[in-house]
């Protein structure tokens, strides 16, 4: 599991507008036995836990117990698919390896939307509405659960153990800067929708709401877009000062490419499972699906992330754990958000980027504070302390939501 | 043109808060050959385009017509009364001269501002309420434009072109910080009259509006007197640390005085036929008013910025372009609309600082991205396109406002 | 009063996260003449004054006389009690010592405050529920006024007075910085019961609203004692880099804790009958409550602030003014308020964390003004008259509060 973890770490970190990883892996392909048998559980670990989901609905088992198991047969999936993507890009060379890295950094958490957008098209076309507004509130409460989890419980848990172990760490203010301001963008990306609900509600709707998502979505994907040619191409000496020599791919092409598809394949099985089950839970649990949605799920859709950001804390690469965690955040607001509302579209039933007012508060708080932290390049324990006490009181507030 | 824009870029750079330059200055007059065409041609040119829209209204040209003659020749007009400021001010010496070169830097939104809310007073002393609210809130809409044009438009293009040419260009962080912090004070004089309007809304109207925006006009104003006393006294070197030798003024007293006197009554004139086709452009095109004051009107009254930043950003002074696109907008924000309030009051028809809520939400995001990317001092393409990108979203929520 | 106020600044600045103030506490104990002055009328003032209210209010004098006398009288006592604090906190060692310090650091406002929050409680068991919601809200209006007081007119008085003497001022970048995130960490606690409040008005009234307090006022309180640690304990060389030689205790153990228990339960007395003339005093006046609370009561409650910010930045310890105002503002968000939470709620008249929105927004655009003006570590007059604007602008706001 543990160079497993590191392997994902550098994925992500080599996603978009920064890769200073290289040199991280290199350093951890010195570790030839750890490899081996992680290598190992690499496989056998997803072929283990991706039966028991599916089998428990098949026998009629609980909600509860069906989610559960299905929470937990993802993130091995995960990790196997960044792996097949990392060695595929080693062989696609520079320029289509860093956009099929960036293209497939969040894959988990656009699969499991895109899966539950689908179930809730088919709700709707069944006359169950209800149900199925219920479900696209659970897919918006993930994407906001996904950029403000990232922010603050992933860089917080990293600040803080990084923290108990190295008085102060470094990171690059530039890449964090540019980050900032991506998520800047996206604040304003949907802070433009939510003045059209606000100023529209009541039982005349606001018509013009799908149109401005779609308008904005674009424009969103326009920017994501020019920031891969930005961070890959025009500047990417800025963002990788190092020259890289070629990595030699571990696995053939085929290989990778057949473990690639795979694991995606079985990825949208287990949310399938995993968003069946989300409507169970909620009654269960007596939970809110906003709840749901903006803590549990999202912490499933990252646990990736979360392993990879905390290990590279703990080996006081800062670069890297605060590369992960932000721009993680950055690829959901700016990439898999847009591409969830053009797809929703395409489904028939439609997801604005009118989040709930909590939602986009939460989001512009997040980024607040990660802006005021990352201004001077340091962080210590009671930085990552702070992150995680916001995230704690959002948290509060999201679980007494109304 | 082109070096008309240049003066006119010197003579906007030289604004308020910061100096730098003159020392462009004198290159520019290093090429004397393009001066001398050039120098016709600042005179035919508006000779050649003012008695087009006012012809075109006396024989009963379609409004559209009449909007566009008279918002292409504001253009030449503007700056004109530029080079007039300028040479006047070289012979004012450097306290009267600066506060001359401030106080007309945006004298061509102030005088259409003026002018429209003289009509609007006329309109509804005449009983024609709702067509002289339309006008207010042009006016208003305005306002909002040049303040978020400047910050995205104005200064992403600049960023964008210049990017093109040079990887990265810096600028001086002090200057533009100076510029960030009026800017939030500006949105702090915003922000309580519009918790007043939208605490009161309903029936009983805010009877305490006028009042709030009254006193915090006067605040506004002191704050920008005694900012030019930061700027061009206490701190002066601190703008501007070169020595100036004087610069040889090139116009008599006479010759500059009378050219502005005449610059500024055919703005005043053109002006006039510009607003009074606005009702009629904005139901032929079947824009709303807000999206032609935001949008529209603020590209005209703004012109003149545009491309002076712009081209100061080709020739990598991005120094003289930041501070060219952030003083006008802080003018616009800090002395322009204060001046409208007040002015507003005595012609009996009040124009409040409370704000369209979606307008007053575009100025604080437009002022939050301003104030991520001037943090590091340092500009390249992609940031460029983030502050149009951001402009753009903007502009689509202005599209489809309710 | 000259070297009180002083040793009252070091005493503030020595609190929680940062204590560069010895060196100073050192210089000031190079006068002897004028701290025996000092000496004797910091026993000689209060006892003085404290009987002058009492005296006031037992025979009858009007609410306006009896609130100024007691106003004037609290002044010299909090001195008082900031002095035995020091004296204690010297022969307690660092440890214990820092952490009487912090806690003591406003215990002016906070007896005040609780003093308030038991006159609710009894007015409500009495039956007299509109009186004490009005003192609810006077509690709630003083915080706010604490908070943005010392961001904006403490330290708007310090850099205009420091700056007036002194062409720059610097200040430290990192403690300031520290001080504007805990401050952001309160916006946050403070705007998810506001949304609460908001989501649910009419009515149905907000039943988990005390709930939600309580938990964010828990969190607020786990963040300020990991705060103690974190600059007491961990981080205290970063905060505190010279090695102070143990400062000589000038007064006996006995007497410190004599003059500090004397001083507590005087304030107490004291505040009884402020709070008692609060009602009279806004129906005299015109005063709504709000207004009463954030200027009136603050001022009065962070009058030693002031005059030490003011000294020190006259004096060029630009470091220690900051230090003061921001600190103070950071104490009564993260430990003061929390407190009076969990106290209200135990005394059976709940203070929520929802503020009035005019008081969050207020808070909000102090913190943002204080961000972008901590940022480049230097102050100058300008700098210092943008504060005390925003100040005015807020004021003018409360003021015509509807």
């Amino acid at each position: 599991m543990l160079s497993g973890s590191d392997f994902d770490g550098s994925r992500r970190a080599n996603q978009t507008f920064s890769s200073p990883s290289k040199e991280f892996l290199k350093r951890s392909m010195g570790m030839p036995p750890l490899m081996k048998v992680a290598g190992k559980w690499k496989f056998l670990l997803p072929i283990a836990l991706v039966p028991i989901p599916i089998l428990l609905r098949l026998f009629g088992a609980p909600d509860l117990a069906v989610f559960a198991a299905a929470g937990v047969a993802v993130i091995p999936l995960a990790n196997l698919m960044g792996l097949a993507t990392e060695e595929l890009s080693k062989r696609a060379g520079p320029g289509i390896g860093g956009l099929l890295n960036a293209t497939m950094g969040n894959a988990t958490e656009l699969i499991i939307a895109l899966v539950a957008l689908g179930r809730a098209a088919s709700l709707a076309a069944g006359g169950y509405q209800t149900d199925a507004n219920g479900l696209v509130e659970v897919v918006k409460a993930s994407i906001t659960g996904s950029i403000i989890g990232n922010v603050l419980l992933v860089l917080g848990l990293s600040m803080l153990v990084g923290g108990i172990r190295h008085k102060t760490q470094t990171f690059s203010i530039r890449a964090a800067e540019l980050q900032v301001t991506l998520l800047v963008l996206a604040i304003v990306a949907l802070v433009m929708p939510e003045l059209f609900q606000l100023s529209t509600e009541g039982p005349g709707a606001a018509p013009a709401l799908p149109n401005v998502s779609l308008w904005i979505s674009a424009l969103l994907l326009v920017g994501y877009v020019l920031g891969l040619v930005f961070s890959l191409h025009t500047h990417k000496d800025v963002f990788n000062p190092v020259t890289h020599e070629a990595e030699p791919p571990l696995w053939s092409r085929n290989l990778a490419l057949g473990v690639l598809i795979g694991s995606t394949v079985l990825v949208g099985l287990v949310a399938e499972t995993l968003v069946g089950a989300v409507g169970g839970v909620t009654a269960t649990l007596g939970l809110t699906e906003i709840f749901m949605g903006v803590v549990i799920i999202a912490i499933i859709g990252n646990a990736a992330e979360h392993s990879a950001a905390i290990m590279m804390a703990w080996k006081n690469k800062m670069d890297l754990s605060v590369g992960i965690a932000t721009i993680s955040s950055v690829q959901i607001a700016v990439f898999v958000t847009p591409v969830l509302v053009l797809a929703s579209m395409a489904m028939g039933k439609p997801l604005t980027l009118a989040f709930e007012v909590f939602e986009l508060v939460a989001i512009i708080l997040s980024v607040a504070i990660l802006a005021v932290l990352a201004k001077d390049g340091e962080t210590n324990w009671y930085e990552g302390v702070l992150l995680l006490l916001v995230y704690a009181i959002i948290g509060v507030g999201f679980f007494f939501h109304p």
